[in-house]
């Protein structure tokens, strides 16, 4: 996985177009900053993955998969926003809009999302055996987990549950969870999926897996924010029990939460069934990294 | 154009998904509403006229053509926002931050710019005319024109020089609007093309035909705002001069500036040489529309 990371990396280096603007460098160093501030890099590596699985070569992939990062970035600095959850800092480093300001966070935000789009509907930047319609499908498949189906309907939700001080019930915090978190992941899974060549049936599985690790990564998030030290986490920990905020042990307690990661674990496995076991090695990997991370 | 504007209406209105949201309407009511504002439709208009003067139907280009209306929407939901120009209304209604509130108008506006590639890249919307390759490639005009080639770095530049007290430079007040304006214009011009099935030759042209109208439509927004009255153009008068903004009467004059919109207008038309003249008319009365109107 890090040697993914690595390679993403370079990759998402190379997609931001580096030239000395003529009147100002200040978008382009904004998108630049927040897009190569660190982050795991999980979304590129379930695309890459997701196609090699479902028949592909991982490197046909690449465009969607920095596509995913790119719009998770967005979605990253737009929640930072001051307007919004009012971040300072971003994985040990200033957010966007402090490092920047509003105006020009807002604005890489959304120059990152069309960036996205760019890199993932360039058919010059794929191989011969991708046809367009996979592309434009694929593209597609991005677009849809941004608005009302996924990220900006979720922070949507979640905003309006933190203006009231009502214990948030189950199925909301999933309906959340779903929006803000598993649908990038999904698209990432899926998208990797159609680029690779799969068939209905198997991207179906695959959109299972994705959805099932997307929920665990936030149950997962959620006991590691309450069981480790700021210091385990590399940020601020405790801060879902300071705000008050609903989360899964809050909800149904730390065991009960625990036995949940195992059975989503257990689910998110289970669709990997019937795949060669060696081309579904990393996504097996990538779900338990999710589900035993201890930051 | 009033038949065109209204038919865009009516597909507009379809494609936001009209549904009662599980958990809550507020992200899907704020796309609906700002998108819904009014406004003249150019952009749409526009591609269509563009995909027939290429050779295919009106009717091929519609997916990109409102794709190109939902961009449009979400540059000014951003713009209008508190950080950035801080507009209360728009056309006469409310700006969406102040109908609903400034989270929700950031994420409307990501949902929108989704809603936009979604809507351009969603195969089964189009006739079997329309390959995929074509569709893919709309996709990447339509992405190009947001960010940093685009929309976006218009508005940093913009924003940048209004935080200066000095005059803007005529070179940078064109880099502004061919950013802020005119590129969006263009790639619905030359999305339409591409969709039509348009030689490279006839893209070129049409490119060209868009980067003047741009330019122009912005000429003669500033020529209004100096000699109009509040009552005639629907909106405040004279704001560029009590914000002391640079425009083009300020830096060359009243009589230079009309001068320049007949240069534009005719520089436009001369790119629509060689085409036949019946599906050229309706980009000829386009761009006189954007030269002589008094609003």
């Amino acid at each position: 996985m890090i040697e993914k990371a690595a390679m993403v990396n370079q990759a998402l280096d190379s997609a931001i177009p580096n030239k000395a603007f003529p009147q100002s460098n200040r978008l382009h160093d904004a998108m630049h900053y927040s897009l190569m501030a660190g982050g795991k890099r999980v979304r590129p590596t379930l695309c890459l993955a997701a196609c090699k699985i479902a028949g592909g070569l991982e490197a046909w992939a690449l465009p969607a998969a920095l596509a995913t990062e790119m719009i998770h970035t967005m979605s990253l600095i737009h929640d930072d926003l001051p307007c919004m959850d009012n971040d300072d800092l971003r994985r040990g480093k200033l957010t966007c809009h402090k490092a920047f300001d509003e105006p020009t966070a807002v604005l890489a935000g959304d120059a990152l999302l069309a960036l996205a789009f760019e890199t993932a509907s360039n058919l010059s930047s794929y191989p011969t055996e991708v046809s367009p319609d996979r592309i434009a499908r694929a593209v597609g498949e991005l677009a849809r987990c941004i608005g009302t189906e996924g990220l900006a309907e979720g922070q949507v939700v979640d905003l309006e549950c933190t203006c009231v001080s009502e214990q948030v019930p189950l199925d909301k915090l999933e309906y959340i969870h779903l929006h803000k978190t598993a649908a990038l992941l999904e698209a990432a899974t899926v998208t990797g999926a159609i680029i690779g060549g799969g068939s209905d049936e198997q991207i179906d599985q695959l959109r299972g897996y994705a959805r099932s690790i997307g929920l665990l990564f936030q149950v997962v998030d959620d006991i590691l924010d309450l069981t480790k030290s700021s210091e385990e986490l590399g940020k601020t920990a405790g801060k879902d029990l300071a705000s008050d905020k609903t989360t899964y042990p809050k909800l149904i307690g730390l065991d009960k939460s625990r036995e949940f990661v195992e059975e989503l674990l257990g689910q998110a496995k289970e669709q990997l069934n019937g795949f060669d076991p060696e081309s579904a090695a990393p996504l097996v990997n990538l779900a338990n990294y999710i589900a035993y991370r201890q930051k």
